[in-house]
């Protein structure tokens, strides 16, 4: 005899699905599901279902839009002469988050990593030169992440575009603002080093 | 401006909303969710109102069903005499896994609780007495927590049913099996001491 009931395991199956989400944790949730009321979980499905249909990607950065175009792309106050190229549409909002960057982005949807079968074909790097076309972008942030997919994707792209004359930078690398000196690890700690300012 | 689009910020808060899910962890699950396909956010989205619509509760024992009665009090192989009462669906589930006992289950959905305002009335003992009245069940065992709320409910319901002669037991306390006696608290390794048995 099966422990669960057939929707209540299929809804539990569903949850666990998800990365980081263990057969207790999914068991929980699904739980919390049967908690509410019809109308709530209705809600709920229909979210899922929502954000599935109606967030496609912005036809100029890759990034998640409603409409064709994403909100950055439409404002028209934004500095078009700067692209900051990231992996992923959260770093988007990470970097939104800081109130400092008032430039453009590119989302790459993934970094080159031969070891997943992930080439500069199957990420966005065809969408990138085909938007600086017009001249306007006179750099381009390199955004990725600070590992060796991140590092390689950068290197990547930094290569095909230095013959069309853009500026291509990186972000800074260092020990993080607020963290302990003692567990920075050595290689964040050269870097930093490396990259000392005067003050 | 929103960081994140309305669909999706709504999804992420419907995630958000269940105990234990932060807001990265409820992030995470929005965008596993757009990662999804088509076909696989509906099933998503289905299983969580399929869950919600199908399953009721047993008429008998309070338990989660798809029918009328639970898959227990249907099955006529069990043994009538013995009902074991436990807070929540989940451990029936966790008793059942253990194929050590054959016999009944009632749900109540909650134990007594005078901080949360959970009194007698608010979970299913009524519907425990209602059940005891044909007289077939001989002993009941009380599988509430070991929390103060579970014990507060087990001795409640004790008290009431002491009067119709039915006996009343309730589950061993002592160290977990595979634990380290070094890490038990005291009032287990206390409980563990009292119940003692011969070998």
């Amino acid at each position: 005899m099966a422990y669960n009931l057939a929707p209540l395991q299929n809804l539990i199956d569903q949850f666990e699905r998800m990365q980081g989400i263990g057969n207790k944790t999914a068991q929980r949730m699904a739980f919390y599901v049967l908690s509410l009321s019809e109308e709530e979980a209705n809600n709920f499905a229909k979210a899922i279902t929502d954000a599935h249909t109606k967030i496609k990607q912005c036809k100029i950065c890759c990034d998640l839009a409603e409409d064709e175009l994403c909100p950055v792309c439409k404002d028209k106050s934004r500095d078009r002469s700067v692209i900051c190229v990231v992996e992923d549409p959260r770093d988007v909002v990470a970097i939104e988050r800081t109130h400092e960057y008032n430039g453009m982005y590119h989302v790459l949807h993934g970094a080159i990593s031969p070891m997943d079968n992930i080439g500069p074909d199957q990420i966005r790097i065809k969408e990138l030169i085909a938007r600086l076309g017009d001249g306007v972008c006179e750099e381009i942030i390199m955004a990725t992440n600070p590992t060796v997919e991140g590092e390689a994707t950068a290197m990547y792209i930094s290569r095909l575009l230095k013959p069309m004359g853009i500026t291509v930078s990186r972000l800074a690398y260092g020990v993080p603002v607020g963290a302990d000196l003692e567990y920075a690890d050595e290689v964040t700690l050269t870097r930093a080093i490396k990259g000392r300012s005067l003050i």
